[in-house]
């Protein structure tokens, strides 16, 4: 049962987890250090307690506690009581879900653990943008797929604003970061998966026909800019193609990667 | 040929298109009485110029002047050069992509005229969301729709940030608002359009099934929390949902466009 305490002091330092939430070095450095992710809203915080992280700490004015209850009456973590106008002194932002919560990160799971059983799984190179990495998570959970690799480089997808925009997919859905970037795609080629990149590179052929047939698929992309490097788009198995309109750049890869996997969960299987 | 002006006053009233970019409200308000929208970043700007649409005036700092000298020579419009601290200060924001843009918005055209050859076109009701209605514009065009219809209440995409997100397509498409909400979906019905709406309602078939062979196809979209109206729901020809995984409750509604706008772009022909 979480203990209720009345916090009316903003620079009481038991509120640290929470300072400048929009300072996104400043979190990097205090999340990584202390090992720590935030949820943001009623209902990301019930879903991050659900996933069996363990809660540090909760902070909502009070109106957000009814909602809650359940969730604080399973945590042995404080639940800090302050009032709207204190929360965003200290986050630094008006938070108009009102509640927050600070959750133990856990160790990343091995690559072979989150492999196993999977049968389509997204990697995603190098995705500066936390929106478009949590964007991803949630089309893949909700699309089908099993699980979620990142490269060295991508962005955190337990940063608050990843967490929010995947609406909790980042508890849901298992992943875990590659360390070799540079034989990240033969190394899954070698546990038997066909890596499909998607790229605008002239071999490229329809992202349909890239991956039917086939058993075990990983979807990779790159992020909106620059695209997958050189070195991934050499090294997939398969190079393909969302077919776009004559004069059109590219889509967002929010949207490529939802309709990447849409495509990809629906790939007719191998004979049929 | 822009006549560039050298601005150093950030009270100079001839900036007044340029004021408080980050207040909604204003802007709103501003931008309907003067009949102008502001477009932003270089490609944005020289897009907007290129469908056709006359500048008002433009405004960046000296280094972003080369990138656009062919779309200055071409236009009549002042182009105010400023530091970059003054156009924060006048903003409201830090301009990272430099160049801004205020051009005259045009009259609305007819419906008709927007649905003239049309055979694929979007209709969003009610997204509050400049992003999604961006994001929404952007996987239509690049998907292969060819115009877009907005409900009364839906969200203005030539809002700055709609118009970013967008990165152009917004000037690509053609669109327009719909006036009469009641009767909008059995005014395309009876234009020759099978309006299918995108729901969770438990008649709803899968997309690809719902569009299967359909000639004019009007795609009806919602917003990610409320959904589609009732009216709306039961005025559709149609209506289809997008299959998700178990517990997924849905997907965001610019991954939810871009899977519908790929699905019903490549739907199978009638008879084949």
């Amino acid at each position: 049962m979480a203990e209720l305490i009345e916090v009316d002091d903003p620079t009481d330092p038991r509120l640290a987890d929470y300072r400048d939430l929009r300072d996104v070095t400043l979190r990097r450095h205090l999340e990584a250090e202390h090992g720590l992710f935030l949820a943001e809203g009623e209902k990301v915080v019930r879903r991050a307690a659900e996933a069996g992280f363990a809660a540090r700490s909760f902070l909502m004015a009070p109106r957000w506690l009814e909602g809650l209850d359940d969730v604080l009456a399973a945590s042995p973590a404080p639940c800090f009581v302050v009032s709207e106008a204190l929360a965003e002194q200290v986050s630094g932002f008006h938070v108009h879900r009102g509640a927050l919560a600070s959750f133990e990160r856990r160790p990343l799971p091995a690559l072979d653990d989150v492999l196993a059983g999977a049968r389509s799984v997204l990697v995603l190179e190098d995705l500066v943008d936390h929106t478009n990495v949590g964007a991803a998570f949630r089309s893949g959970a909700a699309l089908g797929f099993d699980a979620v690799l990142l490269s060295p480089r991508c962005a955190d997808p337990l940063y608050r604003r990843a967490v929010k925009v995947a609406m909790g997919a980042v508890f849901a859905l298992p992943w875990t970061r590659l360390d070799d970037w540079h034989d990240a795609l033969p190394a899954l080629s070698a546990r038997g998966f066909t890596t499909v990149a998607l790229t605008l590179a002239g071999d490229a052929v329809p992202v349909e026909q890239a991956v039917a047939g086939l058993d075990r698929v990983a979807l990779v992309l790159g992020s909106e800019g620059p695209g997958l490097s050189a070195r991934w788009q050499e090294t997939a198995d398969r190079r393909a193609v969302i077919p776009m309109a004559a004069g059109i750049d590219s889509l967002n890869v929010a949207a490529a990667a939802a309709v990447a996997c849409y495509v990809t969960a629906r790939r007719a299987a191998a004979g049929s």
